[in-house]
């Protein structure tokens, strides 16, 4: 089953406007480095890149769930819960 | 003190071929987005780019330790410890 | 609604023999700190009991869909899928 | 080299009391799971018990850094400044 999450949430714009401002960030943390900027504030600036794709990872969770997880139950296929208990996981690092 | 942390360490260029890599990384996961890819291996494709971006401040963590911190010990400057463990626990999210 | 999840997935058991170990775990680190063990030793066991916790997490959130979240969903209630993001992101502390 | 980090760092005290209290959230987690209590409610106190824990990691690198770090620095010893990043990439799971 192709599961057309993004067309469910309409929020495929949402993902690609903050995608396209954390290849921004990145590419600013890459100016400080070549700028010698001191250590500690390039580490801040790597911290907020990663808190925003883990934004864009809880709103790709959230629209599966929504989406893909509850059509699949609705169906009484119940194998995309495991398969969401192991993206959670490895999005954990658990 | 200002700290030419890479100037010491010698891996700028280390880390702005990361950095370069990492954002291409970011592009890929936006047009995975963009052709509704399913969802849980664009998951997949935003963990890997998480990971590019603690490999990048460990390293950054490490120049530091070896060259600022190093060098304020030895001049018997404290202080850059109480930051260096600060920095240390924003990483972790502690 | 009151969701009963233990009994549906059966593994209380599992969860609180868990459970005890990882207090024994912290005893032991406990008793590490009074015997001036060495600190990255003493670390290495508080990252092993932090696993074991983050394995208590994925169990609970794995009972809370296949159990509640589930029922709900048959029920026609969508609210638990927002409450589990939620958990979902506070686990992973994004 | 024995690291006697404790002596220097005078917060054993503080650590045991601090693992004293966490085993005791871990017994009430425990309690919490066999009285069938809501999972999101037993998830919410797990995360609490990782969190200390991850206060008392923060505190043993604190005393390992102002302790043995700061010596071997002093002795020209530069080995345990790969121990220290490999032990926070740990602690930080990167």
């Amino acid at each position: 089953m192709v599961c057309l999450v993004m067309k469910y949430a309409g929020d495929k714009d949402n993902l690609t406007a903050r995608l396209s401002r954390i290849e921004g960030q990145v590419r600013g943390i890459s100016r400080m480095v070549s700028e010698d900027k001191y250590c500690i504030d390039i580490l801040t600036q790597v911290n907020a890149a990663k808190a925003a794709l883990d934004k864009v990872s809880l709103l790709l969770i959230e629209a599966h769930v929504k989406g893909c997880v509850v059509a699949s139950v609705r169906e009484g296929d119940m194998h995309k819960l495991d398969e969401l208990v192991g993206a959670v996981a490895r999005f954990a690092r658990a």
